[in-house]
């Protein structure tokens, strides 16, 4: 039996998610018929993070196994890009490694972007890649009122109400709010940093920060909603387009 | 009658280029049907440069008239925003102009950029927003090269056969080659200005240094092309994914 690691690049505008689901297709099973059209086998494929319908990916990180021993890694990554044309779906990296390895239960960090435009006219080229807030927002006042949130704390207030985590302890390492330009005009660029996250943490965390941004809350009205512990004291769920997970880390063995 | 002046960005994807055309819908054709949607008037509107099928524009300039003089710069821009919500295009800013504003003819400068996805996997996130080169590409000598091209120059070699201007003589102000980071890993963007271009002069001059940065092609290869003034002797039309109409330049008045 061999393990391979994978690192998966997708737009996740036309998928119900990372996860198969019957509602729709999800980016595991597009993975998981590809390597079944070039091996012949029906491993189970598991992620790092299993990111919600419209999120997007650089770096998603998944493993399978194969029973056949004969297939480098640079075998499988043309096998399933081939395989996968037709779908926004890449393999931007695959190799070989220990069984004890598990893309998820080894992570040890997940890096999330998220892409706010803002600026008065909606986006054409980014369609469906930012979240479009015509409104001028004061970065600033958010990097600064992100910071209540970095450390350990009850995140209670930042989860879907469906997340099924055993404990709404986390903690989030970094958070931070930049406004840079690009091709397509001023962006709000936020990074969110932590071993791992709620289920919407991150979206709840923007959606909330927006708030900040517009100048509707203040920093002290963020720690209030912190410590509420109440998922209804929280700023509403920003849509998933502006998301995007970026890098998962392991420890070096 | 007022003139308007507008700054558009749109996704070259689903149109058959700038220009109305009876094979498909043109983003003359989207921004022309919001006009009347809005005004119920039908001016023409005339654009700096008239993409091709598949290019993207951050920066294209255009200009048309109202008959009626009581709508303000930001009530046209909301409106055909708000008319062309459907379409991946975008009226970045909108500005009264004096009549002998002509997007067109006052145009000084164009300035474009191309962007090459230069790594093993194909696209997925940018797919359609670049040229996929799998092979590694020399950066630098695909720079180098370039400097043969800037300047005045007979430029036949890269001018599309059905071009209809009168000379093929352009003078070449500025193309570089630089290697980028970005969200999706490794790109190229090779920036071209001049006041203006050949039909596919862009193209065509990409997919020859595309030969240089492969190793196909020297320095001394592309000064023999240029001098052969014969469309034969260059390399291919790059395809139009990742080419973007990014600034056009007007002389202060």
């Amino acid at each position: 039996m061999v393990r391979y690691r994978l690192q998966v690049e997708y737009d996740g505008g036309p998928f119900v998610g990372w996860q198969r689901q019957e509602t729709g297709l999800g980016v595991q099973q597009i993975v998981e018929e590809a390597i079944l059209a070039f091996s012949g086998e029906s491993p189970r494929v598991f992620c790092a993070g299993r990111t919600d319908a419209g999120v997007h990916a650089c770096g998603q990180v998944a493993h399978f196994d194969l029973q056949r021993a004969d297939v480098s890694a640079k075998t499988v990554q043309g096998a399933l890009n081939h395989h996968m044309k037709p779908h926004p779906v890449s393999i931007v990296h695959a190799e070989i490694v220990d069984e004890d390895f598990h893309a998820r239960f080894s992570a040890t960090e997940r890096e999330y972007l998220f892409r706010i435009l803002n600026r008065p006219a909606r986006p054409a080229l980014e369609r469906g890649h930012v979240w479009w807030v015509p409104q001028p927002l004061d970065d600033r006042a958010m990097h600064d009122a992100a910071q209540v949130l970095v450390g350990k704390h009850d995140f209670t207030t930042f989860r879907a109400t469906m997340c099924q985590a055993k404990s709404p302890l986390k903690t989030l390492d970094e958070l931070t709010v930049t406004r840079v330009g690009t091709q397509a005009g001023e962006e709000l660029h936020i990074k969110a940093r932590a071993r791992s996250f709620l289920h919407h943490q991150v979206r709840n965390m923007v959606g909330t920060l927006n708030l900040v941004g517009l100048g509707k809350w203040t920093s002290a009205d963020l720690q209030a909603a912190l410590d509420a512990k109440d998922r209804a004291a929280g700023g509403p769920t920003s849509p998933p387009d502006g998301l995007y997970l970026m890098r998962v880390g392991y420890d070096k063995i």
